[in-house]
């Protein structure tokens, strides 16, 4: 496993080093809009604390960022217009994790239509509406 | 969502109805090798309750399935000789959700080799023999 760099991206976003299209916060978790979307409406979730995967993962973290993700699941039904959600979580370089602070994926969408559209940065725009979008749902 | 369904296979395999290639038991959680696997290695882990995906999913079975994964993930490192591993939870059928009962998708691989095998059924006796190795890496 890697070890934890404090200078990691969402480290940065988490100490508001980064700008971010929030979602959704809590003392534990914070999800944003992911800028290189694998479908629209793809958002990250992720803890409040050091880990970079699930087997670093501390249990009442662990807790919280899936108690965020069902919220947020629900909010991006009713946005989105779409009853299915892909949860994918990435550990180690091997299997496609490339930030090194554990993160759940939520992506509506078909697991055979994912990484088509990876290497395609969102629309700002789009990606602010969305999240204001989700947020609305999820007060 | 899905109505759950008490004759889903997953709930089959719980009450012995059908086997499976056990890897991991506890109280409330079950693991055993995918028989269609996408990568060599493939373990399914599911909860023993009655949920279809993680919107209904109670708090303590969510941490009991997250923690059999972190175990059984570790175990796979060390049997396949693989880093990476894939954690995939899909919800609806319209993400690719086949059978609706919780499940966790423990892949060992990259995310982009994903869903190229699994039309074809693994061999039975390798499904034994991997198993075998991952309860041994367990005990």
């Amino acid at each position: 496993m890697q070890q934890y760099d404090q200078n990691n991206i969402f480290a940065r976003i988490i100490r508001g080093e980064i700008p971010c299209h929030k979602v959704y916060e809590d003392a534990q978790t914070l999800a944003f809009m992911d800028v290189m979307p694998q479908a629209r409406g793809h958002v990250l979730v992720i803890p409040k604390c050091e880990a970079v995967e699930l087997t670093d993962m501390p249990d009442d973290y662990l807790q919280a960022v899936f108690n965020a993700a069902r919220k947020i699941i629900t909010a991006q039904r009713k946005v989105l217009h779409r009853d299915g959600v892909v949860q994918l979580q990435l550990s180690g370089e091997q299997a496609g994790q490339s930030v090194f602070h554990y993160h759940i994926h939520l992506i509506p969408g078909h697991i055979h239509e994912l990484a088509k559209h990876e290497s395609t940065p969102a629309d700002q725009a789009e990606l602010a509406q969305l999240a204001a979008q989700l947020r609305g749902e999820l007060e």
